[in-house]
């Protein structure tokens, strides 16, 4: 792909949640069509795209019809399976490339990728057995967290430890898989930068985004995040320097921990990011068409932010509070198509302006 | 339809063009589903909905599979046949409704409604021979246009006369069908105010915009237009009155010359309306958001407006000018997805913000 997509042209997009719905919809702006593929039966982005396969990242069939039918191919879901992936590469380009995508897959690549970019991440260290772990526990101290190095495996995931005693356990609810052992970080706030990388190499991203989690799951964003203007441009000059070292094309999600010895990189995600959904209601070209454009080979829009914003995930039962957010000023609802709600499942997000 | 339309539920959107592609992603926003009923085998709007049904109007079985498939019934244009409609209407909801649609399909029915509720339009005469035509020149005085009373009839359409040697020519080019003479209106300038209804009888009128057309085909919107506030207000109230009278749910366009004697009503239509396009860049919630709203029972959204914006419609060749355009900052690009460029054809529009 060294031209930019024509217009009418097709845009596959593997992974049928809210962030592909946001997708597809961004491209009928810039007049791209998009083809969903979906693993799951209830694929919110098929209402709002020309074609939606839904078959299994395993169905060889199905993932050569998806690639026939688009011209490139990009995700909102970075745990597709490598051998998908292969042989979907083998027909179309993936935007963002393959490199992005393995590093996020696996939390020691990523960790040790960013180590060597001069980036400072939490203590670290690899663990394939109890052995290992209590010899991490030594380097690094408690408390700290184990992790599956890949996500979504077997849905183990995750074991807090904060004593000694909890190691044997810990190990055990990795379930033999290989895991890393995360020193905890103390830090003052949260926050996110969004940036985008270009076909042609420019980097633009926007305003860091100050993020509130609670049970794990992202429940606010907030523009501006209370940055000093130093810790500001670092996080701009940090994200550049993931973006252009992956030659990276397309919109990335990097949360970082801001500490008094300054910021250190806890995630990154080859991918739109929940917590740069503000885009929407404070900028003139949001994170959605700004994938979009980089992923088409077309200049990339102006990162600008115009307001102030509040975004609100509405999880689970938050979404009983639809009624009333409909009658607010200055609210902007977005409403993900999901059916009923479940207990943590993301339902839509509210972009309130706060100062326009 | 007495309870607001259930996320998930799904609404039906007569003409499959760009309105009712921007109609079909404000109902994503929503969490809405839309299928889209268009004749001719170009739909842009089928990119972004979930299901297209392309069928002519007069194909009974396609209609009720399309009314089958949805929950309330909506239409981007306004010429949809009357059987058509009857057929439709016993089947499912239709917002705005009939008389709304009777009304605008027919020059001297809108005209004879609008002055009844007081309100001015072009002087204007009936004409159904050529002796009637001699009559209304006299009436009217020249310079006049004859119209055929209904839309797109044999594409034939519109007679200007500057001298009653016009007279014989103008009768011949309405082939017969009945027609209305209009005087000319000697206007400062042409605003459109875009006004919306909902089904709790609430009002809610966006900004006036400030229209430029070119070889009848609007060009561009600005806002804000320049009036006094006491024309704003007008403009405002005017709205309201033809939307209560016509117990109107959804969105409307009102077309007006502003003279010294003051505004004079050009013609409305009884949907989301090209001149209101500027609502998506300098509105929390849009025109074809606020038009959804409406025909699902929901709440309006506030219509106010928070940035200067000139909007400006990219038709045939104009498309020509896209990748300057996504190098500007500021502008907001949206590209209808239609294929190659036809003079005339609207194939986009961009939102440029002047002052945010």
């Amino acid at each position: 792909m060294s031209e930019p997509l024509a217009p009418g042209s097709v845009i596959g997009i593997l992974g049928g949640g809210q962030l592909g719905r946001m997708l597809s919809v961004a491209a009928s702006r810039l007049g791209y069509i998009c083809h969903i593929y979906e693993p799951s039966a209830a694929a919110p982005a098929g209402h709002v795209a020309e074609k939606l396969y839904t078959a299994p990242y395993e169905d060889e069939a199905a993932l050569r019809a998806f690639a026939g039918g688009v011209d490139v191919i990009t995700y909102e879901f970075e745990n597709v399976p490598t051998s998908a992936l292969d042989l979907l590469e083998s027909l179309k380009p993936i935007r963002p490339n393959r490199r992005a995508l393995a590093i996020s897959q696996d939390r020691i690549t990523e960790k040790t990728f960013l180590n060597g970019l001069g980036l400072t991440t939490a203590p670290w260290a690899e663990v394939n057995s109890e052995a290992d772990l209590r010899a991490a526990v030594e380097k690094i101290g408690l408390p700290a967290i184990l992790k599956t190095t890949r996500l979504g495996y077997d849905g183990k995931g995750q074991a807090r430890l904060n004593t000694p005693d909890d190691i044997a356990a810990a190990w055990v609810a990795m379930a033999g898989a290989p895991a890393v052992l995360e020193g905890f970080v103390a830090f003052e706030r949260e926050v996110s930068i969004i940036g985008g990388r270009g076909a042609d190499g420019s980097v633009a991203a926007y305003d860091p985004g100050e993020n509130v989690h609670r049970e794990g799951i992202l429940r606010t964003t907030t523009v501006p995040a209370k940055l000093s203007p130093a810790q500001r441009s670092d996080a701009v000059l940090l994200a550049a320097k993931i973006l252009n070292a992956l030659e990276y094309i397309g919109v990335m999600g990097v949360e970082l921990f801001v500490t008094r010895a300054g910021l250190v990189v806890n995630e990154i995600a080859p991918r739109v990011h929940n917590s740069g959904h503000w885009t929407q209601a404070g900028c003139t070209v949001d994170q959605f068409e700004q994938h979009i454009r980089a992923v088409a080979g077309l200049p990339l829009g102006d990162g600008g932010r115009y307001a102030d914003v509040v975004m609100e995930n509405l999880i689970g039962e938050d979404v009983e509070q639809v009624p009333a957010i409909l009658k607010e000023r200055a609210a902007q609802l977005h409403l993900y198509g999901k059916g009923a709600w479940r207990p943590g499942r993301k339902m839509g997000h509210v972009n309130r302006i706060v100062k326009g």
